[in-house]
C-alpha cells in the first residue's frame, strides 16, 4: 500500500538526458523523457499500438517515439504521428504529473487532477551559496516502510556503521521523540565526546581539530509521502552544539527521499546538504564516496529483514521508545493511505 | 496454446550427433538422439525407472542409456535392455514422431497417428546448387505469436534495425496483405530507392553497383504452423524488381522457423536461402554472422514486449493495416488449435 | 515432510567459529553461534525486535548480538540485555537443541522436550587412532530422499562415477536387501574382479598391488533419521574379502549425513572414514577431493531428476530389486514422519 496522490523523487536530473528511463513507481510502469523545453514528461511504459515499453524508444522533436514500429507520443500522452497512419483516434497514453525541481524529477503517481506542485517540499540548500549538495541512489529490495524505520532510528548506527559514523554514545543517549498530524521528528544531542570517524573528517576539511571533545547532534525529521531529512553534525564542546556558531561546528543535512517501486522493493535517493567547505568538489565527491559506503552497509540488513518478514507474515515486531520515530511515521502514511482509500470507494 | 498435430522444427541436424539433446516442444520434455541407422528418435525426457532425465545419459547400439542406472530405451520408447533386469513388462517411454529433413529435426508434439510425412513443406532450396542456406537458432522468453507478428509486419525493420536492413522508405511504402484459409502473404515493392548496407554488400557480393537505385521487395509469407518465408532482395532500378533476371539481382529467401517452448518462450530458427554467391562458404558465413547481429537486436524488444504484455493482461493490442499480416495468421492458428480441440473432447 | 524430533547433522565444527551461521534445516531459519564456554545453541534466525536475521549479527560474551539494533540474546534464546532497555519482558527467541559431536554440529528441530543426546549415533572412528576422517559438503537442490535412494543403491555406480569408482561388475553382481524396523542394509560382494581407479591408488597407498584381482565389497546401512554408512574396500582376491585381516585390504566406511533444508533442497555432508594410511594427511587431503569430485557428479543428476519429479508430479517410479535399499528407507521415514503427525494431533 502507498499514498498515490503525492510527489515522489523518481529520478535525479542527471538520469533522464537525450534517452528515455523506464522507472516503476508504486507499482506504476513509467517511462520518463524530456521535451523540446527541456520540460520532464512521465508516461505509462506501455505503447497501445503492441504493448512495447516507450522506453526501449527514443525522443524526437520532444515526442517519444516507440522503438518497435515508430509510434510517436507526445508529453501529454497523445499519439503524435506514426508513418502511414492517422493517429487522431489512436488511444492516449495514461500520463502522469511530473515536475523537475532541486535536481531530481518528481512525479505523482495519483489522480493528476490533484496534483499541485507547490505541495512539493522546498529544499531550501539548492542553488543556495551557503550551501553543496551530492548524493546518489540505491534499489533495494525491501518495502519502503523498513527504510523509513531504518532513517528514523539511528540507533543502528552503532552496530551497522561501527567503523563510520556509529559510536556507543548514540545509543546510551535517550531518543527524544515529537510528532503532530503530519511530521515527527527523533533527536538526540550527545555532550563531549569523541567524534566518529566520518565526523573527524568533517571537522579536519572545517579547519577545525578533530581529536577533541565535541557535542553532536542528530535530528530526524518525518515528513510526507516518505522524506527523512536529518540534521547532524558535531560542534566544539561547549559552544552550543545544534545551536553554535558556524565557525565552531561541521553541520550538514542528510537528504533521503524513498521512493517505493513495489510492495517488496524502492528506489532510495539519498545525500548530504553540508553547510562547510562548500565551495569544494573534492568534498563533494569524497563525502559522497563515503556516505555511499555507509548507506550501502545498510542494504543486506533490509533485503533480508524483508525476508524474514516474509518468511514469518504474521509475526508483529516489537515497537520500543527508539522505534517510536517509525512507528509514528507509520501511523501517518497509514492515515493517509486511509483517507486516499476512502476517497476513491 | 499450441497446434499439436503439426510438425515443428526441434533442432538442426548439427545440434544432434553422438549426444542426446534435451529440449522442451510446446511444454513437453523431450529428448532427441540417433539410432544405429543415424536416423532421429524423439522420446519424453524422463526414464521410467527413477524419474531422471533421458538428455544426461548417453546412446549405445541404437538406444539411449541413462545416465543414472543403465535403463536402454529404444528409438520407439521400448525398455531394451537394464542389466540384471527383465525390461520386457517396463513401461514404455511416450515417443514423438520426429523426422530429419532439409538439415533439420522435425517433431510432431500431438497425436502420433495422425503424423505424416508428406505435411513437412518443401524446402527447394536444400541440396540445391541455385542456392545457399546459412542460419543459427535463439532462444527468446516470449510467446511465439509475439515472433510472427514481428515477422509478418517488416515496418519494424525502420526502427529496430535501422543501421542494417532497416530504412525509411519501408514504413512509407504501404504494405498489401493477402491471405486464404491456410496462409498469409504481406508484401511490399519500394522503387528507385538507395540499399541499405546489409544489401549493398550482397549487392557488391554480386558484382553489382552498392551505390545506385535499387528496386527492393519484401514478401513475407506465413504458413501454418508458425513458419514465415520471406522473399528479400534488391534489383537495380527499373530491371524488374521482384521478376528481374539474376544478374540484375541479388535475392533471397529469410527462412524463419518459430517453435514454442512453453507460453511465455520459444526456439527461433532464422537462416537465410540465396540465390548469389551460392558456391562462396565464405559468404554464408558473412551473411550468417550479419543475420545474427540484426535478429538479436529483435530479443530484447520481443521480451519486454511480452513482459508488458504479462504485467496488463487485460489490454488489448491496436490492430493497424501494418498489423494485418500478424493479425491474419493468429486468426488461422487460433482455427487450428480450436479444430483440434473439439476433436480431442 | 521430515522427521522432525530427531538428530540432524548442520554444520562442521568448522563451520562455526567467532562469527554465527545462518542455515535453514528442515525448514526453520536457525543460527548457530558458541557461548564463552565454546558450547553451539542454536535459535530461530530472528530478531524479536524487528526481525532481522540474527546471523548478520555477533557474538559476544556468550550471546549473540543482533547486527541492527544490538539486541544481546543468550544460548537459551531469553533476550540478555540491550542498551537503554530493560529486557526482562521481551519476548524470548526458539531455541533448539544442538550438540556439538564428533566434529559436527547436530540440531534437533522439533520438540526439544525430547530432546536426548544419547540418541546421536556413535561415531567409533572419531578420535580413533586406527581411524583418519575427512569430507566436505554439497547444497542440492532435490528433496532428500532422493540422495538416500541414490546411496542405497550404488548400482548408478557404473554410469554416474563410471571414471573413479564405477565398475560393471557392480551392476551385473545381484545387490542383497535386508532391513528391520529401524535400519536397511544392501550389500554386493564382488569377487576376483579388477579394482577401479580410485581403489588402485588405495591399494597403492597400502603397499599393496593396484593391478592384481581383488574381491570388493559395498555394504550400504541406512539408519534413522537421514544416515547412511558405507563400508567400501577391496582386499587381495581370496584372502576373505570383507572379513580380510587388514594388511591384505583396503576399507573405508563413507560417510553421509542428509540433513532436508526445504521440500526440494538439502544439505549433504559426506566424507570417509579410512582404515589404511591413517596418520597421512596428505592422502586425506587427496581422498577427500577425489570423493568430492566424485560426489560432485552426483549433483546435476539429483537436481535434474527433481526437477524432473516437479514437472511430472503425477508419476509413480519403478521400485526394482536394486531400489529395494531406497523403497524401505522411504517406508521407516514415513512410518517415523506418521507417528509424529499422530503425537502432535
Amino acid at each position: 500500500m502507498f499514498i498515490q496522490n503525492t510527489w515522489y523523487v523518481a529520478a535525479s536530473s542527471e538520469d533522464i538526458k537525450d534517452k528515455p528511463l523506464g522507472r516503476m513507481i508504486c507499482n506504476h510502469r513509467m517511462v520518463f523523457f524530456r521535451n523540446l523545453d527541456n520540460e520532464v514528461a512521465a508516461l505509462e511504459d506501455f505503447c497501445p499500438h503492441r504493448g512495447a515499453p516507450l522506453s526501449l524508444g527514443f525522443t524526437s522533436g520532444g515526442n517519444i517515439v516507440c522503438g518497435y514500429h515508430g509510434l510517436a507520443v507526445d508529453c501529454s500522452g497523445h499519439a503524435a504521428a506514426m508513418t502511414g497512419q492517422n493517429t487522431s483516434q489512436f488511444p492516449k497514453v495514461k500520463s502522469f504529473p511530473a515536475v523537475e525541481r532541486y535536481g531530481f524529477i518528481w512525479v505523482w503517481p495519483g489522480n493528476a487532477e490533484l496534483a499541485n506542485e507547490s505541495l512539493i517540499p522546498v529544499m531550501h540548500w539548492y542553488n543556495n551559496p551557503d550551501w553543496a549538495y551530492g548524493g546518489g541512489m540505491y534499489h533495494i529490495n525491501c518495502n519502503y516502510l523498513l527504510m523509513i524505520d531504518n532513517l528514523m532510528d539511528l540507533t543502528h548506527e552503532t552496530y551497522v556503521h561501527a567503523s563510520s559514523i556509529g559510536q556507543s554514545e548514540i545509543e546510551q543517549e535517550p531518543v527524544k521523540t515529537t510528532f503532530d498530524e503530519k511530521t515527527v521528528c527523533t533527536s538526540r544531542h550527545m555532550s563531549g565526546i569523541k567524534a566518529p570517524p566520518f565526523w573527524q573528517q568533517a571537522l579536519l576539511a572545517q579547519g577545525l581539530p578533530a581529536n577533541e571533545a565535541v557535542d553532536r547532534w542528530q535530528v530526524c525529521k518525518f515528513s510526507l509521502p516518505t522524506h527523512v531529512m536529518i540534521d547532524v553534525g558535531v560542534a566544539v564542546a561547549g559552544k552550543g552544539g545544534y545551536d553554535a556558531p558556524n565557525q565552531y561546528k561541521a553541520a550538514s543535512t542528510v537528504v533521503d527521499f524513498i521512493t517505493p517501486e513495489s510492495e517488496t522493493s524502492m528506489w532510495y535517493f539519498w545525500g548530504m546538504a553540508r553547510q562547510f567547505k562548500t565551495q569544494d568538489p573534492a568534498v563533494t565527491d569524497q563525502i559522497r564516496q563515503g556516505q555511499g559506503g555507509i548507506f550501502g552497509e545498510d542494504l543486506q540488513m533490509l533485503e533480508r529483514q524483508q525476508s524474514n518478514l516474509l518468511h514469518w507474515p504474521q509475526r508483529r515486531l516489537m515497537k520500543l521508545n527508539i522505534d517510536a520515530g517509525g512507528v509514528h511515521s507509520r501511523r501517518i502514511i497509514e492515515k493517509e493511505i486511509s483517507l486516499e482509500t476512502q476517497l476513491t470507494t
